[in-house]
């Protein structure tokens, strides 16, 4: 994929150059619209207007959705005024919604001045849902049956009007009151009789989420019930929109990248990172280091107030890498398996007993392992007194013991108290795990050791 | 949701319990097969195959997909020869196999001799992919037309053979030897003339996966086309299969939670939390913590061998925890940010130089910004003597931003090895800035302390 889109961007710039726009126009007829976003994102910016003018109408659009927002600003603020209509009455709402979102003021401004009027309603609809919700990512162009239509109706209607619906395949329908009381899929339609009424072969149990659901709520219902879109309802049950599941995937991937952000002490972005300007990433990671670091200095306080028995004993300071790293890998192990757990949807707040109590175990048989390895070396090759060996190992386990815990059960608390479970991955695991090993060194040693 | 579920299956086991199979039956056929199955999760197993055995036939095959192996081994062996013949014919090729990949050597048996001659044909053809391919992943369910159909034969063969196809919605024109040659939607189908040929109104620009391909490779592109489904080809372009999006959904969660488990330093599994034993918990993470802990020994080391400064400058220990976890942080969010882009395409190997010199530079913000901060508290709050703050903060500047670099680079130069980045991800970043850091420590130290 990628050596074929090298060649194709010096290939293309290299038309460009000797003007050869017919051929250039044949080339791009034959590519999918995410691979010309893919070409044109590797091409110097002043030759875009030119290339994508280009285009076919439709193959324009459909091309300028795929774009990143530079490329789609640059392209508006070079657009004459008919130009960007003509783009924004091929986009779908969703679509349009979304690049509204992304543009700054004076160009969503010139958007919304060029909207088709019908267009412009469905995009202020969107608008008012809370961002991440299901409203802000629905579309409100889908097919609309109603229960006394016969199937050739149904299909009637999707023939004209289904060229501008985001899907036909999935169809709902309403009662007058735009309550929404059934669904026929295309498959449906096309395995019936011709004659058969529409509310005979519609599926009444519906799955449905409203408004108001979160974002990474509706993807995992994609997730589950392996829909190809879902519909969105109000508070009284009425249809306002759809979501389809391209778009589901989009926010699985967003979601998820969040999720590893957040578990990386990172404040999570958008864009991607090497869209991201240097003091972009700067300002979304200082304020965790900046935070953790001042937590780390705890730790380094119980050193300090052990300064006299670490001056008699200056062997303990080389095991406390090993206990840190230790213990901070056996939490992060735990707590990530949860928040992904937790994430989906696999473990519940009620699970808490059943995932301590494995922990526990887990934790037990880790514990054992690693001290016994542990002994047999610090004996043989390290050849320290058998009492420094026993306060490191009993150390040892009871870190990987603590941390296991620790891991589990912080991850599900959070989820409890409503914050971002994701919160309490590696970083603040190892902070607490780090201060808990070093008390407990220090404690064991001075019964073990006498000092 | 999970409201919803407990007081079912607590209704549902009363209802068992009283006999009222008639209620059970309605209530049941109201449900999704999602749905049912995650009651039948929570329900004793003494009760499934009775329960089961109340489910419509087609309802009862899809209930049945969406069941974890154990449930699905238990209904099985309880199964007649009939009944399981029965659920068989339902089953789509592609759940066949992910059925047949799971069960136990003797029940495979049982499944391939009750399955129909031709279903048990394409499930072998489907086997002989290796695991985690898009060959492994296809259905052979698909609706296949001929160039020169006109639009109604289409519809017609859609009608007579579509009910037995994973999905109707994307066709695939083939020439008689097989070659793929166009896609038609069910949406152009609709939307055209009855009498247009298929070979006027199909896509020529076809994108497709070998049967070698990666599955992620796959999900990756559901991603960048927003494709219902992918047509599947040999090394000869012959057409052997299809990817659907439901599926590709399942396996973009599968390979995120592989990634994730990877980067927290655990043997990825394929079954849930919940669903492992402790003993194959155990086994995930223990291999990993020996490694590691083996590696941290060697920090160790470094510490024995300043043993003698560190006895003169006690107070210089203290400050080891903090260096340490700040230097793993910092790496960690260079590896993730970098993991997570390599493994969505967004970063590839040729921008290797792009983000070395971004992370150098991100890596001087922080590192000013830490060793500034901490500056300003060690004078003040803990009041050392400065060259001893000199020493410390110096140390963190060159930490983070080696631990930036470090971090960047070993997950692309993993990639490009052929190894998975995934593996260069906290725990090992962390092992690796750790000795750094405590080499570059008692190095400054030497040199402005004169020990």
């Amino acid at each position: 994929m990628t050596k074929v889109q090298i060649s194709l961007d010096v290939m293309i710039q290299s038309l460009l150059e000797s003007k050869k726009y017919a051929t250039l126009r044949d080339m791009l007829v034959t590519m999918n619209p995410a691979d010309i976003a893919g070409v044109f994102l590797e091409l110097p910016s002043a030759s875009l207007p030119l290339l994508f003018r280009l285009l076919p109408k439709e193959l324009a659009a459909d091309t300028f959705v795929e774009m990143d927002e530079d490329c789609q600003e640059l392209l508006i603020t070079g657009f004459s005024d008919r130009e960007l209509k003509e783009v924004l009455d091929e986009l779908y709402v969703d679509d349009a919604v979304d690049l509204i979102e992304e543009m700054p003021a004076s160009v969503v401004k010139r958007i919304l001045r060029q909207a088709a009027p019908e267009m412009r309603q469905m995009i202020n609809e969107i608008l008012k849902y809370p961002e991440d919700s299901a409203g802000s990512i629905m579309t409100t162009e889908y097919v609309n049956l109603r229960p006394q239509m016969t199937v050739s109706e149904a299909l009637q209607r999707i023939r004209r009007t289904g060229v501008d619906k985001e899907t036909i395949y999935t169809c709902y329908v309403t009662t007058p009151d735009r309550k929404l009381c059934g669904i026929v899929t295309a498959k449906a339609l096309l395995l019936s009789d011709s004659d058969a009424l529409i509310s005979d072969i519609m599926e009444e149990n519906i799955i449905s989420v409203q408004t108001s659901a979160h974002q990474e709520e509706v993807a995992l219902m994609f997730n589950k019930y392996g829909f190809l879109a879902m519909p969105v309802v109000d508070q009284e049950q009425r249809l306002v929109g759809i979501v389809t599941v391209d778009d589901a995937i989009d926010v699985i991937q967003e979601e998820t990248t969040e999720d590893m952000e957040i578990m990386a002490a990172i404040t999570p972005s958008e864009r991607p990172y090497l869209r991201t300007g240097v003091f972009s990433t700067f300002k979304q990671r200082i304020p965790w280091l900046l935070l953790l670091m001042v937590s780390a200095t705890f730790t380094g306080m119980i050193i300090s107030s052990f300064e006299e028995a670490l001056a008699a004993q200056v062997v303990l300071t080389a095991f406390i890498p090993m206990l840190m790293d230790t213990g901070g890998n056996s939490g992060s192990q735990a707590s990530v398996t949860i928040v992904r757990g937790l994430s989906l949807n696999e473990i519940q707040f009620k699970d808490v007993f059943r995932v301590v109590w494995k922990e526990f175990r887990v934790g037990l048989l880790c514990g054992l392992v690693l001290s016994a390895a542990n002994f047999v070396k610090l004996l043989l090759l390290d050849r320290v007194a058998i009492t420094v060996a026993a306060v490191v190992c009993s150390t040892l386990f009871v870190t990987v013991l603590l941390a296991k815990l620790v891991g589990c059960s912080l991850p599900m608390l959070a989820k409890k108290v409503g914050f971002d479970p994701a919160v309490m991955a590696s970083p603040f695991i190892t902070t607490i795990v780090d201060a808990l090993s070093l008390m407990l060194y220090f404690q064991i040693a001075s019964m073990l050791l006498g000092i």
